[in-house]
C-alpha cells in the first residue's frame, strides 16, 4: 500500500521549530529573541488599516464571493506597476491574485507536473516548496548552491532528464539571503527556454532587494509567457501575513489552468485582503520604502556585527531580504545547537538542516536568522548572545 | 509525456456558466434570475460587520500569521457547538480551521489518498470533489444515487477495491438538495468502518437541515476519529463567502497530517475571516434560526409551485439545502437547454451534465436550481419563467 501524500512529506519546520519553546522560561534579562520566521510582527499602518475597515462596514463585495484569479483592480494594478518596474510587456491577464504565495507555487506546479515528474531547486531550498513538491508526487531534484550559495547554470543543465518540468527560483533568497544577479537569472531563463522547462522566479522579498532598479529582464524578452512564472507576496510589504494574499505573474493560457487548481482549493482569494494589498500599492509606495530603508540598515547593522564572530570561526555565507545564513563553528550540529540556543541564549532560529535534502551533510553547519524583526539594538544583543554561545 | 495535473481535469463550471451571460442583454420587463450558485449575496449583519472593523483597527494579530490549524477559541468554540449539537465527544484538538470547506475537502484527501488511489462519489456529485480528485491522480468511483437521490451502501460495497480509500457524502446534498437519513449515514459509516474506509461527510448546508436534532449520530460513535472525517463551511451562515472560512473535525492525528497541506498551501486561514466567524457562532445563532426559517420558506414556495411544472412534465428530484434538482421534459440536453434558458427567459441555472461523469446520460435530463438568493415573489417569477420556456 502506498503512502497518502501528506505521509510523503515532514511536518512544518517553522512549527516544529516553535515546539522547542514549549515549557522553556526565559529570565526577565534574557528574553527571547525570535529569528525563526520571515514575517513582521506589526500591522499595517493605521490609514491602511482604515481603508480595511471602511471596506468591511460599507463594501458589500468584500463579504461576496469574487473571481477564482483575483480582483480586477488589483490584478491591473499588479501589472500596471510590474510594466514600470521591470520594463517589459505585463498584461492585467497575465496576473492573477492567490491566497498567499506558497499558494501560487503549489498552483504554478499543478500546471506543469504530474506524478514522477522533475523539479529542480537550488539548495539550501525554501522548505514548503519541497513539501508541495513532496505532496504532488514530484521529485525534488537539488542543485548545491556552489559560491556565494549562488546557483550555476551549468550543474542545472547537467541535471535535466526527460522528466524535468521546471527550475524554481527564489530571490532574494530564502533561506540564503542572496539577491541572485540579473546575468545569473537571464542565464537560467536562457536554460530553461532552451529545454522547454518552466523558470519559476518567486521574489517575495523583490520589495527588499538592496539593488535599485529591476532585479532582472525577464519581463522586457519577447514571449516570456512561454517560460517565466514570477510569484510575488503581499505580505512582507503591506504586512498582510495574516490576510493571505500573493500573486502569479504567467501567460493568459496558464492561468487559466491555474483557476482550475485555485477554485478548487479555495475557490477565490479573500477579498479584504486583496482590497488591504490594492489600497497598499497605491498608497504606501513612499511608506515601503521607508520599510526597505529600515531592512536594509538592520541587514547593515548585521554586517557591521558579524567580525566579532568571524573571530571565532564563524562564516556569514549569505545576507539580504529577511536573512542571514551563517555558518557555526560547532561539532554540534545545527538541529541540536538550534534547541541549545533556546536554552542557552534565548534565541529561536532555524538549523541549516531544515532547508536542505537529508543526507546534505552541510545543513549541520548552517542557521538561518531571520533578522527583519530585530532592530539594531536586538541586532546587537543578539551577536553578544551568539558571541557567548559554547557548544 | 504525462498530462500535468490541472490539464487532467475540467473547467470550473460556475465560471463556465458565468461566460454563457457575455454579450447577452437582458430586457428591463425580464432582468437575470441568477440560480447558479449557492451563495449569499448580501454581507453579513451590521453588528458583526462592526466587531470585524473593530478588529482591524484594534487587533494587531488580526494583521499577523496565526496557528496553520486555526484560531483556538474558534477551534474551541466549533467543538464546545459541536459537541452539543451532536450529542458526541469532540475535542478543540480535533477541529481545525480551514480556508473554505473546498480547502477542508483537497486537505482530507491528501492525508488519504495516493496516486491510484479511489474514493466513491455518490452522483450528482459535487463538482469540485471530483475535480481534486482528478487533480490528486485519484480515481473518482461513481455510485450512482438511487430512488429519491439517496445513495445505496450495498451499491456502495460492490465498489469498493483494495485501492478505495474513502467514500464521500455531502448533506444537506449539494447538488441534489436532499438530506440524508441518519439511518443512511450510519450505514455508510459502517461500510466504511468495516473496510478501514474514512467516511467524508461534507455538512457545509448543516446549518440549513430542514430536521431538528442531530443529522447523524456519528459523533456519539465511539472511536469515531477512526472512520468520521467531517467537513463544514461558514461562508453560508454567517455570509462570509468573502473570507474563506471552513473547518474540518477529524482524529488530532489526521489533523497533524492536515497540517502538513494547509502550511504549504495558505500558510494559516485568514485571520479576519476567522475572527468573523468566531463572532458569528457566539452572537447570531437567534439571527441564523431566522436565515434559516427563511430558505425553508423559500423552499415551502418551490414546492407550491411545482405542480404546474409538474403538469407540463418536469419532475423534481430533490429539494433542500440551497437547492431544487429537477428533471426537465424537453428533448435539448440540460447543456443546451441551460444555455437557452439564458437567452429566452434570462435564468442562469446550472446543467445536470456538470455534476455527472461524461457518459452519464441522466445528467442531460437535469438541472440545478440553487434558490436560496430568490424570494418567494422571485420563485413565483422564476416558475412563470420555466412554465414558459419552449425547447
Amino acid at each position: 500500500m502506498t503512502q497518502p501524500r501528506t505521509a510523503t512529506t515532514f511536518p512544518p519546520p517553522v512549527q516544529e521549530a516553535r515546539r522547542w519553546l514549549d515549557g522553556v522560561v526565559f529570565p526577565p534579562e534574557r528574553l527571547l529573541i525570535n529569528v525563526s520566521q520571515a514575517a513582521p510582527t506589526a500591522p499595517p499602518p493605521a490609514p491602511m488599516r482604515e481603508a480595511m475597515a471602511e471596506a468591511i462596514l460599507t463594501e458589500p463585495e468584500a463579504h461576496l464571493y469574487g473571481p477564482t484569479l483575483g480582483l480586477p483592480a488589483l490584478r491591473a494594478e499588479v501589472a500596471e506597476q510590474w510594466r514600470a518596474a521591470y520594463h517589459g510587456e505585463i498584461a492585467e491577464a497575465e496576473v492573477a491574485i492567490t491566497s498567499g504565495c506558497n499558494q501560487a507555487f503549489a498552483a504554478a506546479i499543478a500546471t506543469l507536473c504530474a506524478e514522477g515528474d522533475e523539479v529542480i531547486l537550488p539548495t539550501p531550498w525554501y522548505f514548503n516548496h519541497k513539501m508541495w513538491l513532496d505532496m504532488s508526487g514530484v521529485r525534488t531534484v537539488a542543485l548545491p548552491a556552489g559560491s556565494g550559495l549562488l546557483p550555476d547554470p551549468d550543474a542545472a543543465r547537467a541535471l535535466i532528464t526527460p522528466r524535468t518540468r521546471a527550475i524554481a527560483l527564489v530571490t532574494p533568497n530564502n533561506p540564503a539571503g542572496v539577491e541572485y544577479p540579473a546575468e545569473l537569472v537571464g542565464a537560467f531563463y536562457d536554460l530553461a527556454q532552451e529545454h522547454g522547462l518552466a523558470l519559476i522566479v518567486d521574489e517575495t522579498y523583490r520589495d527588499f532587494d538592496s539593488r535599485t532598479g529591476a532585479p532582472h529582464d525577464l519581463f522586457s524578452r519577447h514571449g516570456w509567457q512561454d517560460t517565466l512564472i514570477q510569484l510575488y507576496s503581499f505580505s512582507k510589504a503591506y504586512r498582510l501575513t495574516g490576510h493571505r494574499v500573493g500573486a502569479i505573474i504567467a501567460s493568459k493560457a496558464r492561468l487559466g489552468e491555474v483557476e482550475k487548481f485555485l477554485d478548487t482549493v479555495t475557490i477565490c482569494p479573500n477579498q479584504l485582503g486583496q482590497r488591504g494589498a490594492l489600497w497598499g500599492m497605491q498608497n504606501l509606495s513612499q511608506w515601503l520604502a521607508g520599510e526597505r530603508a529600515e531592512i536594509l540598515a538592520r541587514r547593515a547593522a548585521i554586517e557591521a556585527e558579524f567580525p566579532r564572530l568571524e573571530a571565532q570561526g564563524w562564516h556569514l555565507l549569505g545576507l539580504g531580504a529577511y536573512f542571514a545564513y551563517m555558518a557555526h563553528p560547532f561539532e554540534l550540529a545545527s538541529d541540536a545547537l538550534a534547541q541549545e540556543l533556546v536554552r542557552q541564549q534565548s534565541i529561536l532560529c532555524l538549523p541549516g538542516t531544515m532547508f536542505r535534502p537529508k543526507g546534505d551533510a552541510s545543513g549541520a553547519q548552517e542557521l538561518r536568522i531571520a533578522f527583519a524583526n530585530v532592530d539594531a539594538a536586538g541586532v546587537k544583543t543578539l551577536f553578544d548572545r551568539l558571541e557567548k554561545t559554547r557548544a
